[in-house]
């Protein structure tokens, strides 16, 4: 038997889980999103499970109105810890798992996080990683003397040369360029010193960085790949995207399209990796992990779950819950809502149901089931050439990780498709991505 | 015997010690600047000794120039961690000690600030100290699309309503708003949210914060108070501050100056420290400290220490080292030269002796002598009423500070000058601060 490819495992951290209602599981610690000791506790999980990587979404700012009223104060999505911030307090107390952490091209310099995330590469040992995000809400522009959120050319235009810059002044230093000469008193040798001197359309960055190189030289680098111009910036700079295709058939057809994108750059196909967002429901039982999902779901306060309906359809709060989704009286509205009526229509959704479809998982795809039958899943997407491995986003935290570590896992490597242990110490050696060139390199 | 008021002590850790040839010592490791091990050293040493703080100070970028020609590759000034970065990777494995690190004003935005400072707020339990700075150099305005930076009026104009904002946001959330009722599913109480919708001249940041009320509700606020408009900062907001008078005289006259301005502003006189820097050289015979501070004053190299004279006298190379300091033949340039010059002239300095006195300390004042002299110095500046406290500033890292725990710290107990152990949790306990009332209180 050859042995088989293996997968990339990473954990998205964020709240107390991906499930609108995780905070009032029995299991859950309400406060776990502001409380350091959690965080430990679940990245120690995830190391013990040899995951590749813990992952932090974000966003600056927190994005609800309070539409329909009553439904700002029931979302869990209020306060929680600055994930750089997060990341680093737990570099000093992990020793294994790579850490990534989102920052915002459009609301940050890029001065300052080529040079948060050179640090928070060496005090880990070279287990960093950025999640490059252009941010998209009202919310967080309005904290950034803005009214509005930027267009989208400019964002993502802004991005590219925003990662160009970033990139360049990890490449300030040669890796032996600090020689350290007590006797002669030379501290490095100017040679391997690199001005980066960048003059762009959005940014005029001197340099040289102030951080040494850092053990990775460049901490990974994600996107979430999911816009046009999202799979190009990926394309070119991104070794991890954690895009959702909706089934497996429109994963395989990304998974080709990307990959095709970056040997376009001159990359190897390996040199990017494509993990799909998964939310496991697991029990002994379908049975169980099914109750396990109902369970969740009947903890959604209306008020809260006719948010996630607000934006798109308006105040539904007068409708019957239990009813029928009503087809919108405002024409503008309507049109924008066509995507969620078409699939409220075709699955004979209630308006309650179809709130909790979308507070259940936030975009990551649902996976209920048995270890056999979540493995059978993700080993079809596998074999099916539509995923490098996964970004588990557990409904409720820690309990969600702490399950898949015990039941998913084993399973996993019993398949031969998940590593027992760590083979090496740098978030690229676990993803087995190689550290780019220098753009200095002779 | 009343009780003697005890004294704060702050630790300066950046690079690898204050003086400028700190890192060619026998004793350092040239690479410690760089080094997470390094600094949870020292951060432990200081904790064991009960100091109230570590203290980073930071520039956004390398701020020599190669002037004379030779003199950059030989400053250790090139490459260390990123501040907030390492107090946040320190905030989780130490347990009592402050953690004060620099962020400028005019190169960052205020939520970012006021979010990062919760976070490391609430992940040391209450230890985190912002020390405000405005920033000065061409290098760091380089690497933030500026060719010079910002005039001083506008500096301190931005700076003042930058604080403005950080504490305004600190201020979103009362202590009790989180109820977390999982009966009821009522995330928080509408009513001990506050939005805080700041427009101002510089700042236009609706908010709230995303990060719940932290146990000191307000990292404390640090500043160097040392030009007029940095007083005026300081009168208003801060709760430390590290101002270096160069005697015991200009002290008292600044410290009665600041306190009288923080009572001006409604505040109690109590509720800022004044904490000068210093630099001791110990030894157990007066002889030896002087041969400690001799042997570091040897190993800082010509093209170096000439660097320190560039800016105001112009390349000195020319002449003998060991000569006296020539008279400059640009105009220009000697008007600048003025203070440096007139020091030489004095004193009667050789070109070595002249760059020598700045490397020795970057302006902290020093103090040569055995432990119970500089504890007599320190005893005088508190009597006097010219301090509160000391922000230490040692010379090399971690030799400096663990000489002045082993030899200063017990001498200072011993006149009841300084606690044996914490008292309290938080940085705010520790220097005996109270926590400033929220602006929504009733």
């Amino acid at each position: 038997m050859t042995k088989r490819p293996q997968i990339s495992l990473g954990l998205s951290m964020r709240y107390v889980g991906y499930h609108a209602a995780a905070w009032r599981h029995p299991s859950a610690d309400p406060g776990a999103a502001s409380s350091f000791q959690h965080f430990l506790h679940v990245a120690r999980t995830a190391e013990a499970a040899a995951f590749d990587m813990v992952f932090l979404a974000d966003g600056i700012g927190i994005r609800a109105k309070d539409e329909p009223p009553g439904s700002l104060c029931r979302s869990a999505q209020t306060a929680e810890l600055e994930p750089l911030t997060l990341l680093s307090a737990l570099a000093s107390t992990t020793s294994r798992i790579g850490l990534v952490a989102t920052a915002s091209t459009t609301y940050n310099e890029p001065f300052h996080v080529a040079r948060k995330y050179a640090s928070l590469d060496k005090i880990s040992g070279g287990r960093a990683g950025w999640n490059i995000v252009t941010s998209w809400s009202d919310a967080e522009a309005q904290n950034f003397n803005r009214d509005a959120h930027l267009d989208y050319t400019t964002r993502y235009d802004r991005a590219g040369e925003f990662v160009e810059v970033v990139t360049g002044l990890w490449d300030s230093w040669d890796a032996d360029a600090f020689v350290h000469d007590k006797q002669t008193g030379v501290f490095f040798d100017a040679d391997k010193l690199h001005v980066l001197n960048h003059q762009g359309k959005h940014f005029k960055v001197k340099g040289p960085l102030s951080v040494a190189r850092s053990p990775q030289t460049r901490p990974v680098l994600v996107q979430a790949g999911a816009s046009e111009a999202g799979m190009e910036i990926a394309a070119r700079h991104a070794e991890v995207v954690y895009a959702v295709p909706h089934d497996i058939d429109t994963g395989r057809a990304y998974y080709a399209d990307v990959k095709n994108r970056v040997e376009q750059q001159g990359r190897s196909r390996d040199a990017l990796k494509i993990m799909p967002g998964i939310t496991p429901f697991i029990g002994r039982t379908e049975a169980e992990a099914r109750e396990k999902y109902d369970l969740l779901n009947a903890l959604v306060a209306p008020e809260l779950g006719l948010s996630y309906l607000y934006g798109q359809m308006g105040d539904l709060s007068a409708y019957p819950l239990d009813g029928p989704v009503p087809e919108p009286n405002d024409p503008k509205v309507r049109s924008i809502a066509k995507n969620l009526l078409a699939l409220a229509r075709r699955d004979n959704m209630t308006i309650r149901q179809l709130y909790t479809h979308i507070a259940a998982g936030f975009g990551s795809r649902i996976v209920i089931g048995t270890p056999s039958q979540i493995v059978d899943e993700m080993e079809a997407w596998v074999d099916a050439g539509a995923a490098d491995g996964f970004n588990i986003c557990p409904a409720v935290l820690p309990l969600g990780l702490e399950e898949f570590a015990e039941m998913v896992v084993p399973e996993l490597r019993r398949r031969g498709l998940f590593r027992t242990d760590y083979a090496g110490q740098t978030l690229r050696d676990h993803l087995g991505i190689p550290v780019p060139p220098s753009r200095y390199a002779g």
